[in-house]
């Protein structure tokens, strides 16, 4: 492959394994695309799939998984702990190797207007691919959620279609930089310490430059957990945040239970968390074998 | 490259630059064999140099290095705080790809037979290709150190050639399998300290698996240290051996100032240690992204 972009189109269903399943056939469909890891969470109610391949494959393997979802997700019966607007929720295009951001906005905006054309679910470009810097924000195009959708429209109407999509809603594609999706488990049942530690460490209220956080409750295990995402590892690392919470946590007696890492990371931001911990001085890339001799 | 050998000769000398940078430019000598790290340590009085090549390119590169350290380093003249017995101290052959530890065995007899006969440095073949296995232990090898070799091949002689070189010594040569080598700096200038240390996580006095252990001295920082090799961190992780010494430690009010990875590590040795570090649960090595796409 020349050209390696990595896709994480985000599905609203995660605990039907029939739908999951389906989803994970569709996202094997295209030669040359690799499925390199999938996730379901029942409590967030949502499976995170993530693709490697060159454009033309991508392309056409999101588009399966998008028709997949449609077809299968009822938004109308969706609940989960996981802010949301459609069954295929967010697809996020990432460059990786010979390809460029302006390739992957072009990429994001013609599998944009596919899905709108094609499926008849609306469509807002974020992040690169916005169409100005107020709908960059993710979190901004998810305000109101599915249910809210047909009012948000009528104010702030998607890129590509007009109307939410009656069972699918409506997606966010585009274009971004990598990051990293990050959980932290608490043991706590309390959401509202989750909630509280979440603000303490995102960005938006003054906490960690490049952090995303929320306070999600989850259900089956009666734990609080704050979800984050980091969208720049290397001023950021995944240390800073995971030790900035169990400080902040430590405060209302609260534990860090366990991690997870959702979807795909590059090598160099676990690294830069053993380096951390360990203390490790003068350590330098050209240490690992892996980078001399190929995985 | 089809066949990668990793080699580490280890030379009896750290701190002068002049000798230390002919062994860099004897390291880089040869076409087709990489210098993946190199690191010199004054109180150690000791250069460990990391190459990764083919079994011809890495045997020319070895014998042009043992040379040079032949022809530069005085044994009678040095003092360090690691045990050495020559000039060119040791040679491991460590087999990573395409090669059996077989031919490495082979391989090191035929670099240990021309160092005797070329050089006139008598060689102990020790671990995989030692005679029998009451030479693979690298700390017997060495016991009596340079000044106490003479009285040892009377009753210990050596694999190849039969009096110590004048300057240089004897060497040790073998092939062994991947090994960490990883040294932890105390907040204590108390030699007894990293001692008591180093025997409580050495496996020989009842400690950790696969660990051994020194406490030296490192003179120019007032400070001591545990030196460790780690022969199997899939067993014992780094992360095992330093929290172990970290608690040690604490038990004489004594912390962890930094801590130093010698020569190359594999990738999955670190990332292990991010994993327990961030208590990350369901970790897949696909999670990384190199592993899908190469470094």
């Amino acid at each position: 492959m020349t050209q390696i972009i990595q896709c994480i189109p985000n599905f609203s269903e995660g605990r039907n394994p029939g739908v999951i399943r389906s989803l994970v056939t569709a996202a094997q469909s295209v030669p040359g695309v690799i499925l390199a890891d999938y996730s379901s969470d029942a409590s967030h109610n949502r499976t995170v799939i993530t693709l490697l391949g060159g454009p033309e494959g991508i392309k056409t393997a999101v588009l399966a998984l998008a028709k997949c979802a449609r077809n299968q997700i009822n938004m109308n019966l969706h609940q989960g702990e996981h802010p949301r607007i459609g069954a295929v929720d967010v697809i996020p295009f990432v460059p990786i190797k010979g390809i460029t951001m302006e390739e992957c906005v072009n990429l994001s905006k013609e599998v944009g207007k596919e899905i709108s054309s094609e499926l008849q679910i609306p469509v807002y470009l974020y992040e690169e691919s916005a169409a100005d810097t107020s709908r960059r924000n993710l979190a901004d195009v998810r305000r109101g959620q599915y249910e809210g959708l047909a009012k948000k429209m009528a104010q702030w109407p998607p890129d590509y279609g007009n109307i939410p999509h009656p069972t699918a809603g409506a997606v966010a594609v585009g274009a971004r930089r990598p990051l990293i999706a990050f959980n932290v488990n608490l043991s706590t049942s309390d959401i509202s310490i989750a909630k509280k530690i979440a603000k303490k460490v995102r960005e938006s209220s003054g906490g960690l430059k490049y952090c995303k956080a929320i306070g999600i409750m989850l259900k089956e295990k009666n734990s609080a957990q704050v979800s984050m995402n980091l969208t720049h590892y290397e001023t950021t690392s995944i240390y800073t945040a995971v030790e900035l919470i169990k400080s902040e946590a430590a405060k209302h007696g609260v534990a860090i239970v366990d991690t997870e890492l959702i979807g795909i990371a590059p090598a160099k931001a676990l690294l830069d968390c053993a380096i951390q911990y360990l203390q490790l001085k003068d350590f330098d890339y050209r240490q690992v074998l892996e980078n001399h001799i190929g995985g």
